[in-house]
């Protein structure tokens, strides 16, 4: 089975797109570009462009996203949303958020030029994310929290590498920082929020697939784990140490037992130990500690297990811990409705049984789910790498993407059609779709 | 019971000098001595001075350490060697190496003061060895290697911090750097090595007593491992993962467990993981391993235990490993005669049953051993803290250790003295002794 040729020819114009994108960077031999920067404003410009030609209304929201719509079978029916991210990790790749973007902008383009459009009961709106990797501000899904109506006044006082607060930077990129929270949706004019992404891991190209949907974006934490014991000399016996290395170590192998048994994924990335001589006895280590489960119950639980078997090694080896936790953010579930109208959308194009993952990396979506209905459909990347050069995807998943992005968006509105023409769609309704 | 007065009224004077010694230093605010250096000459002068003031013949050998002889019952009798190091670590204490020197020497000028030099069937010679830390050019040992026979020429291109080479720090010195060999005694002009130093553990604390004799300074060996995996996003699932830093926390668990059980004392004291991503898991992980066991068959089989527990780690985390030998020191027996030598001596200062400990940290002696048969008295260090501004003793411990090495001499002179009227003494009896 192959794609349509719409898609097959959509694909095409978004690898060259994506390529296109790449060139608009701050980094000298890699990619970069960050949130409220003049690279971004120049991405704008291109994508906007792309935009208008695929017939869309654009505009700039006030948190600095992109934004184009295609009205539906009459004027300002809500919108359903079709996002991702425009903004990159410094030495990134080519697709992590753009795909999502240019993907979405390329299906609005056939909606709207096939006639499509005009008999959809609610708007279709592209959006570009100013931010979600959280590159120049450290704090995340910047655009996305503003869109879904979770934008916090304070974040404008965070600066950037060089000192420039984050108001300063929506001044220079001509926006009033005062007025970002008016970005934001309601569930009156937005009835639910599609992403298209790379999938960041290794599952579809292990099963042999192009695309899958998405179950639920994982809960996450992530800790600085202190363990503070005491230096001495390897000559001390060891009923005498408070070793804080090795006790670290039973902990981070501990970590990787608990989550195994518990189906969760948990790093330790990052290590160090104190006073660090070959035949002195660590007196201090510290390390990382990220874990990812598919709900915030199975996350608190594992996370439970792990603090008890912590103790347990600290009272052993006669250390302490401090832990801080650096990062948490609860999980999103996929909306039952929406995933299945994509999980459709799947079966329609690849003609294969459609199923869903969890994602283990952070979406926008996350910062959509508290407002609308999310739900997100993946496709394959090679060797599951993202975050780098390396990242690549394949015209031919891409093309199928496109195609059953499409349909998704189709069998929305087919299953939507009835209850439209009774009453106004809203947010609560596709809420309900599900239920 | 309380020491004799000479062994307090010394201890006294022990101490002083010990604050003396520390103010010779290339270090502010610290103690910093390394070998051939302008404090170091400085050292001798002062030390020297002290030996001559006790009635000793004083030289600096052609390795640089500092010697003074006392005859025995006659001239040019074969010497019991009485040695420590005069050299530190950067940031050192007082005590480390500078104790066995002074209260040897203190020792001695009691013996030739009281006239019993002048009924002992050997010499005494007290050594200051000029390094044994290894702080100025790596290589450790080095006096007293040359005085054991086991200099190596090779070590003369070796180079200090600022690109100095020990041939010219020789030169600088005043000394022939191709005469260091001539250092060396032989088994006919000595004939054996005691050594008094600080435990620079904790376990003399731990039982209440102020001395212990040694049984033997362990073997050692020192690596750096490399566990080499693939870094990729905690998104990977565990079946996919390479997870080097993972795997070498398991390995550091297994050292310990394996050391416990083997009666031996293992240290992983600095580790790195790369790229070093909270998110990231690691592509490679870096740690030291030190092993210090009481005889090279048990480090060895020790060291086979723990590679093949990694090998299994590895196998079972899809990684490989790859480990370099940057240390290695055969353990070095007391001889059973010397030892018994000092434990008698011990239990006629303290009152107490003496005992033995395994030395963990090296010391002069390793070198020493291959020549000539040794033996060390251990006097409690506060917290078993070493290589330290907090190293510390108390003066009374000084005193025991003072007057049970005075005594251990006499015993070996009391137990030598038959054989020594029908024959000279050489090393090779003093091995005998204890056979």
């Amino acid at each position: 089975m192959s794609a349509t040729q719409w898609a097959e020819d959509a694909a095409a114009t978004i690898m060259e797109r994506c390529d296109r994108l790449a060139e608009l960077t701050s980094m000298d031999g890699g990619i970069e570009r960050v949130y409220l920067s003049p690279e971004m404003a120049r991405a704008y410009e291109l994508v906007g462009g792309w935009m208008k030609d695929a017939g869309l209304a654009v505009s700039i929201d006030p948190a600095g996203n992109l934004r184009g719509r295609a009205e539906g079978n009459q004027p300002s029916l809500p919108a359903l949303v079709l996002g991702s991210h425009l903004d990159s990790v410094p030495d990134a790749g080519k697709y992590d958020g753009i795909l999502g973007v240019i993907t979405a902008l390329s299906v609005a383009e056939h909606l709207v030029k096939s006639g499509a459009t005009a008999s959809l009961p609610f708007a279709i709106e592209v959006v570009g994310f100013g931010d979600e990797e959280g590159a120049r501000f450290g704090a995340t899904l910047l655009g996305s929290y503003a869109l879904g109506g979770g934008w916090n006044d304070e974040w404008l006082d965070l600066t950037d590498a060089n000192g420039v607060t984050m108001r300063q930077a929506f001044t220079d990129f001509g926006l009033d920082p005062d007025r970002v929270a008016e970005a934001a949706h309601s569930v009156e004019d937005a009835i639910g929020y599609l992403e298209f992404h790379i999938e960041q891991g290794p599952i579809l190209e292990q099963k042999d697939r192009a695309l899958s949907s998405v179950s639920s974006i994982a809960a996450a934490s992530r800790y600085m784990v202190t363990i503070h014991g005491l230096s001495s000399h390897i000559a001390t016996p060891y009923d005498l140490r408070h070793d804080a290395l090795t006790a670290a170590a039973n902990i981070i192998a501990g970590v990787d037992e608990i989550s195994r048994s518990a189906g969760t994924r948990a790093n330790v990335g990052e290590i160090s130990a104190e006073p660090g001589g070959v035949n002195v006895i660590a007196g201090k280590a510290t390390f990382s500690l990220d874990l990812r489960a598919g709900t915030d119950e199975l996350r608190d639980e594992t996370f439970a297990r792990i603090w008890a078997m912590a103790d347990r090694v600290c009272a052993e080896y006669g250390v302490t811990m401090e832990r801080t936790c650096i990062h948490t953010a609860d999980s999103a579930q996929c909306d039952p409705f929406l995933r299945s109208c994509i999980e459709q959308g799947i079966e329609q194009a690849e003609g294969k049984e459609a199923f869903g993952l969890i994602s283990y990396p952070g979406h926008d979506g996350m910062a959509v789910a508290g407002l609308l209905p999310i739900a997100m459909l993946y496709v394959r990347c090679k060797g599951g790498i993202s975050h780098s050069p390396l990242e690549s995807v394949r015209e031919d998943d891409v093309a199928y993407g496109a195609e059953a992005f499409e349909r998704a968006i189709l069998n929305v509105a087919d299953r939507l059609h009835e209850r439209a023409e009774r009453q106004p769609l809203t947010a609560d309704i596709v809420l309900g779709m599900g239920a």
